[in-house]
């Protein structure tokens, strides 16, 4: 028998409970054990909830239980869920989370503390088993590169766009459809993408960085005018959490992307999710499936809990013995080398096309594309580059912001050729 | 220290010596553990090879050496794999195998013998962790269905012909391209992609069957009449294996396939594999990549050697306890209910038409769609119908073929639509 503490019962947990109930028997003897969720903490005992569990609103109930063999951690957010999992630990628990904001900040510190199995393979990509794909199927690869649709919310908001629809009434549309939150800010800003990504780069990379010190983008400035331009192209836009190692250095970088049209990953529509993943020996794998949801998220949940019983869990980050090579440094953003779409509106007015060509050109950036359409007394100029700089573009758009001729602020999009 | 004895050293071999030697830095790090070759076993000595490790041609210094903890077996074929991986097993061996004829054959007897671990993820998919997906990553999940692109040398000649080639030309490409062998009856009649599926249906059915008893149809008589029929109604054809549960009862079979070109396995091309597979809880999820070639081959037997090294190996087929319920049985083949895509090939002459209707509604099939075009004295017919049972078909091709009007034999592909 394995006892469950279950940490937060909303949806997802509601869900865990639901399948090891329904699916006992093959749950079951997969895991060798009996699996028993014998408590389950929540914030608000008066609230109605599908579950039959012993409830409390004392973690440490659950924590601290002598009796408790796993605590599934699924609350959310950062500082509570950490005193949660930390205070587990080092009570001799083992951990099954879904929590990428916990971990995005604290998955080395939680590594460290870890003397029990620690699992988290809804974290990133629900119920697609990347994690287990990453650390264990491609382990004997060095990860050459990461790309991933990881944010389901905006992928939904994207693929509504591509057929013209404008971002406030595909927003709108999500959110009608429960596939964005009342405040979505947290999703299509690019955040929750950048959680995930950096829970995939310390499998891939071992490397240890917050958040705030890597590029991340949101969704929300694209206009129906960019998806023309993409269409024109043969590029579909979506948002990719991208990591890649250049040298001894690793990039990682969530923002929209222009990807050929006749890439996987521009197959993959509304909320799913898909991660391309590149091993030095295994070339390009790519994983496809449901990025959210009850179900699919406690299907993740319920094979690490599986896992745990059946006792042949990973060590967390996929590493037995510290890794002696690898000391990979981020490569900082104005580092970064790619090509990019850049859009720009500007006054009709004679000579301006070689005052822009002039500027771009004195930050060495080579035009490769560009389409020109006038509306009354502005124009909209759409151009694509040939491979430069991170800084090349910021300082040609900050020397273009300072013209007379510009009328809005330009706007640019990182593309993807390969 | 984890010492290996290779059993048949030809590119797959040859490759997972050389991705141990220059990925051990991070292979260590992994399995915790230094992996060592100490062994190989062949069956010419004379024969240059690229790999510096003690050669010998007796098996049973591999299997009974004392020194050796993993036998990988990469020397293909059934009976003679069959003796060596049992003596290993005998002798307290781990196992790894990338062999799928062996399993195919032998996989329940193994698992009833295998003391130790025992891991094959290279046998289906190439480097694809499909076998860990499915056997670890959806354990929470009944499995709805699997549907598999999982021969390449087939997949690369349907791409071809999608192009309007035919089959005998594709064929020799792929022959040139080192994509099919020179013998490549056991590619294109669709047996090697039976063998796989089989072993995907064991660990999702836990069902077990032999290769003779599912249905296998190879891809040797399309013709580009069918890719044209196919992209008219906006279909591609793939070589799908698919395994579907029924009730109590489990769908094998291997074949040509109608797929709506939509869906994400009409995007995959060439000799890359893809596998889709549905759970109950966490619905479609979609695996891709190479599933041959020596270094995506190597990737995933080194992946099951880290995780033996490690101690984190999965039961055999997924299950610690026999499962107690799911006794699948086989559905029979003509109880198969699906749509099918006909191709008829008739003598010119009126009322023939109504004497093919009356054919097919004698045995309940309904039409959904058809074309004909003519060719000077013959006419050539396209026919789709609604769902109905292999059996009904199988009726109707044979009362066709003894009519005066049929100037071919009929041929038809299984359309699925889902």
């Amino acid at each position: 028998m394995v006892n469950i503490g279950i940490v937060g019962v909303g949806t997802v947990g509601e869900s865990v409970v639901q399948i090891l109930e329904e699916n006992r028997d093959i749950i079951t003897a997969r895991a060798g054990k009996e699996i028993k969720i014998i408590r389950g903490v929540v914030r608000d005992l008066g609230k109605v909830r599908n579950v039959n569990i012993p409830l409390t609103t004392n973690y440490k109930e659950v924590t601290r239980d002598p009796e408790v063999d796993i605590v599934v951690e699924l609350m959310g957010g950062v500082s509570g869920a950490y005193e949660v999992v930390r205070d587990a630990l080092l009570h001799g628990k083992s951990v099954v989370t879904a929590n990428k904001a916990l971990l995005a900040y604290h998955r080395f510190e939680l590594q460290q503390i870890a003397r029990n199995p620690f699992e988290y393979e809804a974290s990133v990509g629900g119920g697609i088993p990347i994690i287990k794909a990453l650390r264990e199927g491609l382990s004997a690869n060095h990860i050459l590169e990461i790309k991933g649709i990881i944010n389901g919310t905006c992928n939904y908001i994207l693929t509504e766009m591509e057929q013209g629809v404008d971002f406030e009434k595909a927003l709108k549309t999500a959110q009608q459809k429960g596939y964005a939150e009342a405040d979505p800010k947290f999703d299509i800003s690019g955040k929750d993408a950048g959680h995930k990504l950096l829970i995939l780069a310390s499998i891939a990379y071992n490397i240890d960085v917050k958040p705030e010190e890597i590029l991340i983008e949101g969704i929300e400035k694209l206009t129906p005018a960019d998806f023309q331009f993409a269409r024109q192209f043969g590029y579909k836009i979506k948002l990719l959490a991208i990591a890649r190692r250049v040298g001894d250095e690793v990039e990682l970088r969530v923002h929209p992307t222009l990807i050929p049209s006749n890439k996987l990953l521009s197959q993959v529509d509304g909320v799913m999710n898909a991660i391309s993943v590149v091993g030095d020996r295994v070339g390009e794998t790519l994983y496809y499936g449901a990025g959210a949801g009850g179900n699919p998220t406690a299907s993740a949940v319920i094979s690490d809990i599986i896992e745990i019983a059946r006792g042949t869990s990973t060590p967390m980050l996929g590493y037995k013995r510290p890794l002696e090579i690898g000391n990979f440094r981020l490569r900082p953003i104005e580092e970064i080398e790619t090509s990019y779409y850049i859009r720009l509106v500007v006054r009709d007015k004679l000579g301006i096309l070689a005052q822009i060509g002039e500027i771009f050109s004195r930050n060495s950036i080579s035009i490769k594309s560009l389409i020109q359409t006038a509306q009354g007394e502005q124009v909209e100029l759409f151009l694509s580059t040939h491979r430069c700089t991170e800084r090349a573009v910021r300082h040609s758009l900050a020397q273009l912001s300072t013209t007379d001729f510009i009328l809005r602020p330009p706007y640019s999009i990182r593309i993807e050729e390969e």
